[in-house]
C-alpha cells in the first residue's frame, strides 16, 4: 500500500496504489496533507481499500507529484552516515546537525533538476524521507516520536556546494534552497508497511552507480531523529525530515558534478526509485507556478 | 497607513490603521497573506482608503496578531551588523549569512515567548523585518529587488544560543526556532511609506535600554538581501526577510539572558514597538493551536 499523487503540478489527486492496481482517494480526501495525516487518513485508506469502498483508476502516463502537498518546513539532517561526514572532510557530529530546505523546493520524483546560472557544483544526495503525522512538540521518547511518524519517502536533497560551503559564511542552506532542488517521492510509504532500520538506499547518475548505502548506517535514526527535533521545535504533520545522505557524492572528489543532460536516479528499497533529468535554469522563466 | 491584523490567533481580522483610525478591510479581503500582496492588495487598500470606502471599526481592547499570515519561509540574515558580529566574536560577513525559522514559531507581538524547558540562554534580537510582495527569482538588479518588497515590520528574532551554538554542530537553525520564537509585528508599514535606509531600532529588557542601532548600520541592505535571496532561491510572496540584528544582545556577555517573568521590548522607528512577556513553557501543553 503506497500513496501518491498524480496529475499536472498544483493540480495532484490522491491515490492508493495496492496490488498492483491504483484506486482514487478522492472519495476520502481532496490531498494528501498534514489535515489528512493528522485526521488518521492512512488508517482510512487501509480501511476502505479492505473494504472493497475505492473505485480502480487508471494513471498510466500521467505526472506523478511529490506524494505530499506543499510542507509546513523541510527539515534536514546533515551528515548522518559517517562515511559521508569522513568525504566531506568532517568527523561524525555528536548531536544531529540540522538546517532547511524552503518548501518551494518540492517538486515531483521525475520532474527536472534545474542547475542554476552559474552553478559549477550541483551535487546529488538520496535520502530516507520522513514525513510527519502527527504535530511533534517536546516527546517524551524515541518510542513515543515512531507514532508520529506517517510513513517514508525519497529525497533528492540537491545541493550546490558552491553556494552552499564556499559563498555562506557557514550556513549550509543557502545551498539547499535553489528551484527545483528536493524531487520528493515516488510514493509515501505508511510507516506500519515499512521497517526504516535497514533499507538498502542508492543513487545512479546516468545510470553508473554512486551512492550505495544502507539505513542501517544512519548515526541518528528515525525515531532519535523525530524525538530530537521535537525538543528544539514543533514539527507539523506534513513536514518531511530528510535523513541525511550516504558516501558517494560529487563533494568526495570522486566523481563529476551534475550538468545540463544529467539523469540522477535516487532509490530506497521498499519506496521505489525517482529520477530526474537535469536542465540548465533559465533566468528569465520558471516552470514553477508563480 | 499601517496594516495589522486583529484578533484571537488563528482568527484574525485583517484592519489598516489611517490618521488615529481602524478601518475594516474584510471588504476588500479576508487575511493579509501572500496572495494579497502579489494581487496589488496594498494598493487597493490605498484607493478604497482614499476615497472613503472603508469601514470605520473599534478595535481597542483586541489581541494584535502577526501582520501577515503564515509565511511559506521565514528568511534570517545573520550578523549582519558589524558592532553585532564583533560581540560575537565574528568578523563582519563578506556574504549575506542566511538561515531559517520555521514559519510556526511566528506569534503575534505582544504574545508571551515561551522560554524552552532546560534553556539558559534565551536572548532578544530585534529587527527590521522584510515582507515580499512579489515573488522574488534570479532578480537583475539592487533597484528592481526594491519593488519586491510589500512593506515591513519588527521581529523579535528570539535566539537560544546553547541551542544555536553548542549543540547545533554549527548550524544555528537548531536555536532559532523553538515555539513563539518569531514575535512579529505590530504592523505591516508598506514600503513606500518608509525609507528603510535610516531607522533606529532598539529593544529593552524590563525597560533597561539593550540594543540601540540604524538600519543605517546595516552591512547588507534590504535591496541587496532580496536581490541576493533570490540568486540562491525564490522567494515566495508573504514571506518574511529578518535582516538581522544589531550589538546589544545577551550573548555579547553584557547583560543576562532571559528568565521567566521579563518583558522584551523591540522597536523599529516608523513601525512601532511590540512587548513580550517571557514565561517558562511547559512540557505538556502547548499555547499554540493543535
Amino acid at each position: 500500500m503506497k500513496l501518491q499523487r498524480i496529475g499536472a503540478a498544483g493540480a495532484e489527486r490522491p491515490i492508493v496504489v495496492d496490488g498492483g492496481h491504483a484506486y482514487d482517494l478522492r472519495s476520502l480526501t481532496a490531498d494528501i496533507d498534514g489535515d489528512f495525516l493528522a485526521a488518521d487518513g492512512i488508517a482510512a485508506v487501509a480501511t476502505a481499500l479492505g473494504a472493497g469502498r475505492l473505485s480502480r483508476i487508471e494513471v498510466s502516463g500521467e505526472r506523478v507529484g511529490a506524494p505530499i502537498a506543499r510542507p509546513h518546513a523541510v527539515w534536514c539532517v546533515g551528515m548522518n552516515y559517517a562515511a559521508h561526514a569522513a568525504e566531506s572532510g568532517s568527523a561524525p557530529p555528536s548531536t544531529p546537525v540540522v538546517f532547511f530546505k524552503t518548501p518551494n523546493t518540492v517538486i515531483g520524483p521525475y520532474d527536472d533538476v534545474l542547475i542554476p546560472p552559474g552553478s559549477t557544483k550541483t551535487d546529488w544526495e538520496v535520502e530516507l524521507a520522513v514525513v510527519i503525522g502527527r504535530r511533534a512538540r517536546y516527546l517524551d521518547s524515541v518510542e513515543s516520536a515512531m507514532e508520529h511518524i506517517a510513513g517514508y519517502t525519497i529525497s533528492n536533497d540537491v545541493s550546490e556546494r558552491a553556494f552552499q560551503l564556499e559563498q555562506s559564511g557557514g550556513q549550509w542552506s543557502k545551498g539547499k534552497c535553489c528551484e527545483t532542488f528536493n524531487p520528493l517521492g515516488p510514493a509515501l510509504v505508511p510507516r506500519d508497511r515499512l521497517d526504516a532500520g535497514n533499507l538498502r538506499l542508492r543513487s545512479f547518475v546516468n545510470g553508473e552507480p554512486r551512492q550505495d548505502s544502507s539505513t542501517a548506517d544512519l548515526i541518528f535514526d528515525v525515531g532519535y531523529l523525530v524525538w530530537h527535533l521535537s525538543q528544539y521545535a514543533v514539527l507539523e504533520p506534513g513536514d518531511i525530515v530528510n535523513t541525511g545522505t550516504p558516501a558517494g557524492v560529487a563533494l568526495s572528489g570522486r566523481f563529476p558534478y551534475l550538468r545540463d543532460g544529467d539523469v540522477v536516479e535516487v532509490e530506497v528499497e521498499g519506496i521505489g526509485r525517482a529520477r530526474q533529468r537535469c536542465l540548465a535554469a533559465a533566468r528569465e522563466t520558471s516552470p514553477l507556478r508563480a
